[in-house]
């Protein structure tokens, strides 16, 4: 099995390490699992910083699981949901709102733009019905950062309870749960937490979870049962994905042992080389600098204008020499995006920008001929 | 890491080569994991024997979320459920039905008989509002086989649709979706598969899914969007957990060597090893003998009346010695379960019986003290 080099904003490269975990078989009902849970629910609110303030409740299934469970639990019939999209995450959020039946309004921003927060202020002193804010923290379409503490500021002093989608961003970017006054944070295991794919995960304040009342028609969604069920006998209420929970549970170790300002330092770095690796072969990122977050780049070129074609010949093209960035064009801005998190390697990098520059030398010289 | 002797009814212990494959990280959008997602979807047809009637659908989470992915999408406002019920898991469909707000009637049967098909074919009869009925193949709570081929021709003969729950069968007893007549078969890898946890299924019969109507109020357990998903682009809606379906793929790989009358056959002989040795020691089972699983076992003994405490120490001296059967009794029956799949080895059979033997003679020579 040839190893990949994967620059994909989750799932990722893991550490030996991590992959090593899952070759233990628990018995998903034994103490010694249930320790495991415990240890990544605790984890999660160390990295968050709301062990006095948050609850975790881990979910399985991708971050729009956890996503979906937290809005159809914290939302009912009567609430409005103020919806910030600048990106297909945002989007999605709608999606789900909008299948679910829960009355919302989004608002919309250029995807290479952050979330305008003087905006968001004049709408919800327009319109009093709104109950909830809701936004993503780093759009990983462009890899852009919204203003995050702004908008959950703002979200606050109309009384919102504050929903934030912090997929790709929790782990590899500073937030804190408590100061930050966030109720409701949803993120996945597999983006800088750097664990496989398979469980999301819910920080909710506590002032939500206790004496709380679950909107939910979903059994398997209702994050308040399972909360529940997670402090009352420290279980799963469904069969869990053991092997999993184990690697994300040693993922986070492994991310409290290399430290939040760290890990968040090396992926700048790994940003910053990319970046000037595709700068100086002529691409072009999309997003404001002060925005550009450490998560992922998106890129365009005026010269490389990437239609569908051109993107997937490129995209083969790097495959061909185990280097794997993320499989999709984004059309509405015409880029690719690059990954900057999970065990990315120096020689790694040099092998991309290596493999463009050769993609695209022999693209010019088929062009030339 | 000290290897666990699991007789757990899945969550089980996988082969070495299934554990290997989750050591390597794929990019969740490329080719190489479409063709795994492919190869696994076109497996579970070709092991259910619905190649040319039925499509498999994969979804993240334990089978609880197959199952109420299927109950949502397949069942709609105007339609009434009859659910026949005799354990645990046929009661988390009434659950799941409930809180849905779908409308269902439940029969309830012992769990130490079969679900009665007279009694249903009585109830058809009476009601003719029912357009669905719904039950579990084998009940996990004691190992009893539900008589599946007269129970979905009985539904059938009704017009209803049938879903079967065949979450602790499939892979491990004979059943065929197309001659068998059903119409949605839900299941999981982490049972007779032998996969880890994380990803189950539905096979849905294509008279259901061509130019069928979603009746899902959620977008993560909208079958029929996954599917049309999976049919045009090959790709899950969202973020997938690559390493278990890697594993689960090559699980299936395994149970198609080994042949499906092969692993019936193993379990069998599993189980009677088991079986003999338990009620050499005075344990007795508590369904009828033709309609007992080699999936799980549920024991009790006249004169080890296990209470909760009672069987809590009994469980804690056989992990002490690193053998794991069910961690909970079923109060109603007062058994508790011990399950016959998964790479169980003869050995490990001998050291349950062993332990189990040597723990009974340590709590009569206290008792005697």
């Amino acid at each position: 099995m040839q190893e990949r080099y994967l620059f994909t904003p989750g799932p990722l490269s893991l550490s030996s390490t991590v992959r090593d975990s899952m070759r233990l078989d628990l018995a998903s009902r034994d103490s010694a699992f249930k320790q495991v849970t415990q240890q990544l629910r605790d984890r999660l609110l160390l990295v968050s910083g709301g062990q006095a303030s948050h609850s975790t409740v881990p979910i399985q299934g991708s971050g729009t699981f956890a996503m979906e469970a937290a809005l159809v639990t914290f939302t009912g019939k009567r609430d409005k949901v103020l919806v910030c999209i600048n990106g297909i995450y945002g989007e999605r959020i709608a999606k789900i709102l909008a299948k679910s039946g829960i009355n919302f309004e989004a608002l919309r921003f250029p995807a290479t733009l952050p979330i305008d927060v003087a905006t968001i202020e004049r709408m919800a002193n327009l319109d009093e019905g709104f109950t909830h804010i809701c936004f993503v923290h780093c759009e990983t379409t462009t890899g852009i950062v919204n203003p995050v503490r702004s908008l959950v500021e703002t979200g606050r002093r109309h009384g919102l309870v504050t929903i934030v989608d912090a997929m790709s961003s929790f782990g590899g970017l500073p937030i804190d749960v408590e100061v930050d006054g966030i109720d409701v944070l949803v993120s996945s295991g597999n983006k800088c937490i750097e664990a496989p794919a398979g469980v999301a995960f819910a920080l909710i304040s506590n002032r939500l979870l206790v004496g709380g009342v679950s909107h939910a028609s979903s059994y398997c969604l209702d994050i308040l049962d399972q909360w529940q069920n997670f402090e009352q006998y420290g279980e799963w209420r469904t069969t869990p994905p053991t092997h999993v929970v184990q690697a994300f549970n040693k993922a986070l170790e492994e991310l409290l042992e290399e430290g939040l300002v760290s890990r968040n330092r090396r992926y700048c770095r790994i940003r910053d080389k990319i970046l000037s690796g595709m700068t100086a072969l002529g691409f072009e990122t999309v997003v404001p600098q002060d925005c550009q977050s450490p998560i992922c780049l998106a890129f365009r070129s005026a010269e490389f204008v990437p239609d569908k074609p051109a993107f997937e010949s490129y995209y083969d093209h790097l495959a061909a020499n185990d280097v794997y960035i993320y499989a999709k064009l984004h059309d509405q801005t015409g880029t690719f995006r690059i990954g900057c998190i999970g065990q990315i390697e120096d020689a790694w990098i040099d092998k991309l920008i290596g493999v463009t520059a050769e993609y695209f030398d022999i693209s010019h010289s088929i062009l030339a001929a």
